[in-house]
């Protein structure tokens, strides 16, 4: 896998970005998580003036060897379906792209379906879906390597365009599969406790869903001889989300933030911290969601999430409902006056 | 006191409100809360295709006189100060208005100060600040129908904007001790249980302002031969908060959509809500703060908030940082795409 260059954000200005917050005219503090949305930018842009210009999101999409198992309500057509309905404009993502002026690219990694005379669709298939980990690795090493570098090509034509902020979502019928393995695999919680009804499963379907991942936990630690952060990326994930992490890794090399969205985009920012651990820096997590195992994924991660909306959809949807608050709080640093020019009794 | 003629939403039409919703293109409730609150704003809109037109934020300031007793950590002239400010647009109400389109009414009900010379504030002036509710009533029987024919007024300039959703604010040092208080008299919570930090008191600070409260509950009680919800408000309310009430009464009446801001302006929906139970069907209930009792304000309104961001700023900053949200729920109805003009098979 390509190396990035990674480093913890710069803390020595963090008493600058401190004395600045305590001086805009409010009582210390009152503006609680704004406040501490404030300081990371502030840390991830090396700045007392953020900036949240050309908003990106990024939504890829990819098919799921797994989904052969049954372990998702939804049939694997509707990842294509979907696909192109996002083409059109009518999808959650669409709405909420629109609403926070966030530019939309649709990439294809990996959908199992034939894109070629649809427009709006960036083609980066890498290959019809993945393999079935039940039985054999998700992907091969190329592929693997081949899902990274497409993260980052994206990333990159963001950063082009002027990009400081980047959403990431997905679209990939049972993507909470490998989310959930990755978050057993990589925070030690047993199995069971990362396995929820995904889209919609009842009772049954989610002890139908840990049966299958837990087969294919057991197999895949047959298979594997020597197992690293790396083969669990690789022999579980979907192009979609190995294409995430990539994007993740790219942007907090090249210090942009990121908004983490819900449950799978969460075991996204797993994966890359596993990776790179400074990576963390640059993430806000956006949404924990009623998924069980969120908010454990959430903690092991020492991370808090800013809003909980019970939102299931994925496509990203969580991270751009969380903007605005993330665009207050750089207003925030930009726009309110401080005790000076308010010439407001400074009482503490 | 006025009547308000309030009736609760006509839920005939649910089933069609929530067929609509479940045919959107998307699991069935996987957009959560934002499903939740759409339903409610077709309720108080009466229709499946709703609107946030022309949306108005009410800013009523006003003086305590039980700030004499030393019950906040701001000293009274900080409420002036931060009229004078938000004038010059540097406050957090102003940038938070900014970003999300709000028209901002700065209303002076009974700020102890003299604004004739400063324009931008609305002069509904109705005294230099309420008494001291610790010796006697805060306001007369005139002085609160006037403070609740002001946030009528205000109300009613609004819609003849054609503004659809509103939010209100208030800035008045001292406010939370009368907002305690109604909050024990209207919930039965014991009054230790409704008394917090307000904007930055320390332990001491909150014995202090226990006892005092207490203090006035008591002799409230031995003063007062008959009392009721009414002279609960008018005997410890504040002017701005007064104002509010008859702004959340009118709102309710003219089926306008109510964002409910923190500990404060809960404490004015409570208020409201027991003089018309019916008007809760107009409000969304925006940011739960940390300030104590809120959530248990919250909880014995049968309400749950949007928001968790730890604000305690006041101002109405908790509801303007909730209406994208509130907006996503009116675009989902409005703007996504449904299941058979998507072309997506419906998998549940």
């Amino acid at each position: 896998m390509k190396t990035f260059d990674i480093h913890p954000t710069d803390k020595t200005i963090v008493p600058a970005i401190q004395a600045k917050i305590d001086n805009l005219n409010k009582p210390k503090g009152s503006l609680g998580r704004l406040e501490e949305i404030a300081r990371q930018i502030c840390l991830v842009q090396h700045t007392l003036e953020p900036s949240l210009a050309h908003p990106c999101h990024l939504l890829f999409g990819g098919d799921h060897g797994i989904e052969r198992e049954g372990v998702s309500v939804s049939p694997r057509c509707v990842t294509w379906q979907q696909m192109i309905n996002f083409t059109h404009g009518g999808g959650g993502v669409n709405m909420l792209c629109r609403q926070h002026g966030f530019k939309l690219r649709i990439v294809d990694v990996g959908v199992d379906y034939d894109f070629t005379s649809i427009d709006g669709i960036i083609d980066r298939k890498i290959a019809c879906g993945t393999r079935n980990f039940l039985y054999e690795s998700a992907m091969t090493e190329v592929e693997f390597n081949l899902a990274i570098q497409i993260g980052c090509d994206l990333v990159d034509d963001c950063i082009t365009e002027g990009c400081r902020v980047l959403s990431i979502g997905e679209m990939g019928i049972a993507n909470t599969s490998p989310s959930s393995i990755w978050m057993h695999l990589f925070s030690g919680i047993p199995l069971a406790d990362c396995i929820g009804a995904g889209a919609g499963l009842d009772t049954p379907g989610i002890r139908h869903k840990y049966e299958i991942l837990s087969k294919a936990v057991t197999n895949y630690q047959e298979n594997i001889r020597q197992s690293s952060p790396i083969t669990h990326i690789r022999y579980f994930g979907g192009f979609e989300m190995v294409a995430a992490v990539g994007a993740m890794l790219k942007a907090a090399e090249k210090h942009l933030v990121i908004l983490i969205d819900g449950f799978i985009m969460t075991a996204c920012a797993l994966a890359a911290v596993q990776l790179y651990p400074a990576a963390q820096d640059y993430m806000i997590f956006t949404h924990c969601g009623d998924e069980s195992g969120h908010k454990r994924m959430l903690d092991a991660m020492g991370a808090k999430a800013l809003l909980h909306l019970g939102l299931r959809l994925g496509e990203g949807t969580g991270a751009l409902c969380a903007f605005p608050i993330v665009d207050s709080a750089v207003r925030m640093m930009n726009e309110m006056n401080n005790f000076d020019n308010a010439h407001i009794t400074k009482y503490f």
